[in-house]
C-alpha cells in the first residue's frame, strides 16, 4: 500500500477545497453580510492542514494502485464534508457540527436532504457554498481534479474508475483527462444556459446561479425554504424540469446533441426508457391529480412533470407535497426513489440501466427456463451484455436493497416509524433529498437524531459512489496482501 | 401440445376433491351441524362435472411434456379454489362468491389471509374443510396425487418440477413417487403426534386437529378468532411454536432426525442459517419487548418466538398484535415476511436458502471486483454452486420484487395507504397471512375491495407455485411452437 500518494492527492485537494470556501467568503463579502471571516478562518484552518503534511508526502512515489484508488476516492469525499462543514459551523449559522457535517455531506453528494428549518436566514457566502457543493460534487470530485489539473503526474485511470463505477465498461476512455474535460465543459455550459433563462424568467441572478448549479447536480438545495414553489412561475418550473431531465441524462448524448447528432440519442436504449418512462408516469399521475384532487389540466400535468422528474433524477427540488397526493401517488413517487437517473448523469440512485437491464434478464429468464441448455444473452443496443455485467448488476440490487434493509432497521430502532425510516434510508442511498412521511418534502432531517444523521450521511456516500467503492474497504480481502 | 391429457389429469383430480368435500360434509353431519346439505351439492357439482368430461379424456395420450406440466399444475390449483369455494357459498355462510374464492385461495395456497370477520359462526365441517384445504395444499396437490395413486401411467416428473420448483436440482429425485411417499408419511406422522400434544394441552380434538393441519401446512387458519391468543396457554404456544418451526425445516432434514441422523441437519447450511437467524430475532425482539412494553422475560420471550416463526415460516398465526409494538420490531417483522421458510418446506416466500445464497454471492461479488478475472463461486454445504443457479436466484428475486412492486401500485390505486398496500401484498404473496398496517394481525382482509381480492389470490398462486410455474405461461415463447 502505497500510503504517501494517498496523503499527496488528499492533501493537494484539500488545498482546492480551501480556495473554493474563500471564494465563498468573496461572495459574504460583496454581498455585506457579516460572516465573511468565518470562511477564511475555515479556508486557513484546511490550507494550513494541507501545508504541514505535504513537505512530508511531496516525494512519494507516483504509481497509483487499484486500492490505494478506492481508497483515496472514498476518503476525499470525507475530507471535503468534514472540512466543508467548517464555514456552517464557525459561522454559528448552524449550531451543531453533527448538523453541519450532515448538510455539507448532503451538498457534496447532491442529496439535498437538509436540517436547515430557515434557509432564507443564511447569509449569502452560505447559500453559495451550499449550492456549489452540490456543483462540485455532482460532477464528481476526482473528475475535477482530472480535468483541471494533471493528476500529479499519474494516469487517475484507477481513481476514475472508482469514482464514476457505472454499470458498463464503455466509460472507461483512455484518455481519461479528455473526457474529464470534456463532462466538465458540457456541464459548465449548461449551468450558464440554464442561469441565463431563471434570470430571464424573473429570478435575481444569486438564485439563478444557485439554482443553476443545484439543478445540473441533480441535488436539489434551494435558496428557499419553500424551494420552488417560492417562486409560484410556470416557466420557471417548466425551465427548470427541463434541466433537471437534461441533468439526469448521459452527458454522452448532451455531447451529441451539440453535436446535433439527434438520431444517436434517440436510438439509446437507456434513453428510450428514460424518456417514455419519464412521459408516461408523469401523464398517469397527473390523470390522478385532475380526477382525484380537481386540479387543471395545466397545471397538473406541470405538478406531475416536475416532481417526476425531481425524484426520477434525483434532484429533489419541490413545487407540491406529494404526500398530499393519493396514496397511489405517493407510492408510485416512493418507488420512482429506487431507480435514479440515467448512468452517466449527475443523478444518483441505482440509475435506469440498470433497472432496465435487471427487467430485461428477468424476462428472458422466462425463455430459459423453457431451453435451459440455450445461451440466451441479453442485449442492449443490439448487443449482447456480458453475463458477467448482469451478474455485476444483479449484486449491487441485493447489496443495494440490503443496505435499504438494515438502514430502515436501524433508523426504526431510533423510534421513528417504518415509513419515515423507509422514505429517510432510501432519500439518502439515492441521494434524492426528501423521502416520505416524516422526512416527506414538507418537513426536513432535523428532528431525526444525532446518531441517525451520521448513519444518514454514510448512506449518502455510499450511494453516491455506487456502493462497492466504499463498502469493499469494509472486506478482509481488499487489505490482504 | 397435447391438450387431452391436461383435461384428463385435472377431471381425475376433481374427482379427488369431490371426495374430500363429502368427507367434511360427514363431519358437519357428525357434530349436528345443519349445513352437511351444501357440501353434498358441492361435491356432487364437481363429481358430475367430473364425470361429464372424463369419457372424452379418458383415451388420451399418456405422455406428459414439460409445458403441460405448468399448465396442469397452474390450473389445478385454480379449478381446486374455484370448486373448494363451493361450500362456503352454497351454505351462505360466506356470501358473495368472491369473498369464497379468496378464502379457499388463502386456504389451499396456505397463506391464511382470511376474510371472516366471525369465525366461530363457522359449522365444524366449514371449518373442518378449511383446515383441509391448507393441509392438502401444504405438501402440494399433485405430490399427494403423486403419492396416492400411480399418476394415471404417466412419470409425473414434469408436475413435480413444476409444482416444487425450489432453487437447487437436487430434489429431482428420480422415484418421484418415492419420494412424494415419503414426504407424505413424515407429514401425517407429524400432523398426528401435534394433535396428541395439543390434545393433552386442553384443546379439544377437533381443534387440536385442525390446528395441527395448519400448523405443519404453514397455513395458519385457525377455528378461533382470536388465532392461538384464544387459548391463552403458553404450553399451546411452544408447542405450536415447534412445530411450526418443524414444518418450515426441509422435510428431508426431519427425515434423517427420525433416524436420529442428527449430525446430517447440523452440517446443513441452510438449516444452520435457519435456526440461528431464528434464535438470534427472537432474542433481539424479546429484548425491545422487555425494554420498551415492560414484558416479563419468559412472556417477552414467548411472544417473541411464536410471532417470530410464525411470519418466518409464513403461518401467520397470532398470539399478540405486533402492530402494537415498538416500531422497530414492526418493522423487523415486516423484513422477515421478506424471506419465508427453507426450501423443500411448506413453507412459503423465497425461503431462506435463495436469501443465504444471495446473501452469500454479494459479499463474493466484492472478491470478484478486487480479482476481476478469478472465477469466484458461491459455496453450499462445501461444495460450489452452479452459477446458473445463482443467476436464476437473482433472477427470482428480482422477479419477486418487481410483481411486490406492481402489487403495491394496484392495491395503493384502489385507495389503500401505502403500508396496507404493502403488507396485504407481501401477506399474499408470501403466503403468510396476517401483513401490516390494516391487514395487521388484529384486522383482515375483508374490507379489501373485490378487485383486489381476486389480485391478491393471483399473487397467493404465483407465491405458492415460486412465480415462474404461473408467470411462464404469459410469456409468448411459451406458447411458440
Amino acid at each position: 500500500m502505497n500510503r504517501k500518494i494517498i496523503l499527496y492527492i488528499l492533501t493537494r485537494l484539500l488545498a482546492v477545497e480551501s480556495v473554493i470556501i474563500t471564494l465563498s467568503g468573496l461572495v459574504s463579502l460583496l454581498y455585506g453580510d457579516q460572516d465573511y471571516m468565518s470562511f477564511f478562518i475555515s479556508a486557513a484552518i484546511s490550507m494550513v492542514l494541507s501545508l504541514i503534511i505535504y513537505p512530508f508526502v511531496r516525494n512519494s512515489e507516483k504509481s497509483l494502485g487499484k486500492r490505494e484508488g478506492y481508497i483515496v476516492v472514498s476518503l476525499v469525499w470525507v475530507i471535503f464534508s468534514v472540512f466543508g462543514a467548517l464555514p456552517f459551523y464557525v459561522s454559528g449559522a448552524i449550531p451543531s457540527y453533527t448538523d453541519a457535517f450532515f448538510e455539507t455531506m448532503s451538498g457534496f453528494t447532491t442529496t439535498g436532504a437538509s436540517i436547515l428549518n430557515d434557509i432564507e436566514s443564511l447569509s449569502h457566502g452560505l447559500l453559495f457554498w451550499r449550492s456549489i457543493t452540490q456543483w462540485l460534487g455532482g460532477m464528481g470530485i476526482i473528475v475535477m481534479a482530472l480535468a483541471i489539473f494533471p493528476i500529479l503526474g499519474i494516469g487517475g485511470m484507477q481513481l476514475f474508475v472508482a469514482e464514476v463505477p457505472g454499470p458498463t465498461p464503455d466509460k472507461l476512455h483512455p484518455r481519461i483527462k479528455g473526457t474529464a474535460k470534456r463532462l466538465w465543459g458540457i456541464y459548465i455550459l449548461l449551468t450558464a444556459i440554464e442561469t441565463l433563462l431563471l434570470y430571464f424568467g424573473g429570478m435575481t441572478l444569486f438564485d439563478a446561479i444557485n439554482h443553476s448549479f443545484t439543478t445540473m447536480a441533480t441535488g436539489g438545495y434551494s435558496t428557499k425554504q419553500l424551494s420552488i414553489a417560492y417562486y409560484n412561475s410556470p416557466y420557471i418550473e417548466y425551465v427548470i424540469s427541463l434541466f433537471m431531465f437534461l441533468a439526469g441524462m448521459n452527458f454522452t448524448l448532451s455531447f451529441f446533441a451539440m453535436r446535433l447528432k439527434f438520431s444517436k440519442i434517440y436510438k439509446n436504449e437507456e434513453f428510450r426508457w428514460y424518456l417514455i418512462g419519464t412521459i408516461a408516469i408523469t401523464v398517469l399521475i397527473a390523470f390522478f391529480l385532475v380526477i382525484h384532487q380537481g386540479l387543471g389540466i395545466e397545471k397538473a400535468f406541470r405538478d406531475s412533470l416536475f416532481q417526476v422528474v425531481s425524484i426520477l433524477t434525483t434532484t429533489g427540488y419541490a413545487t407540491a407535497d406529494y404526500m398530499l397526493w393519493p396514496p397511489f401517488v405517493v407510492v408510485i413517487i416512493f418507488m420512482l426513489m429506487f431507480i435514479g437517473g440515467s448512468a452517466g448523469s449527475t443523478g444518483g440512485g441505482p440509475k435506469v440501466m440498470r433497472v432496465m437491464l435487471l427487467l430485461k434478464n428477468s424476462y428472458f429468464e422466462f425463455k430459459r427456463i423453457m431451453h435451459p441448455k440455450a445461451l440466451i444473452p441479453v442485449r442492449m443496443n443490439n448487443r449482447a451484455v456480458d453475463p458477467k455485467i448482469i451478474a455485476n448488476i444483479q449484486a449491487f440490487i441485493v447489496v443495494y436493497i440490503i443496505i435499504f434493509v438494515i438502514g430502515t432497521i436501524l433508523m426504526s430502532s431510533m423510534g421513528l416509524d417504518l415509513d419515515t425510516s423507509m422514505g429517510a434510508v432510501i432519500a439518502c442511498l439515492g441521494n434524492i433529498g426528501p423521502g416520505i412521511a416524516g422526512v416527506g418534502p414538507a418537513n426536513n432531517f432535523f428532528a431525526i437524531p444525532d446518531s441517525g444523521k451520521w448513519l444518514l450521511s454514510v448512506f449518502m456516500l455510499i450511494g453516491r459512489l455506487e456502493l462497492f467503492t466504499v463498502l469493499v474497504l469494509f472486506t478482509p480481502h481488499f487489505w490482504k496482501k
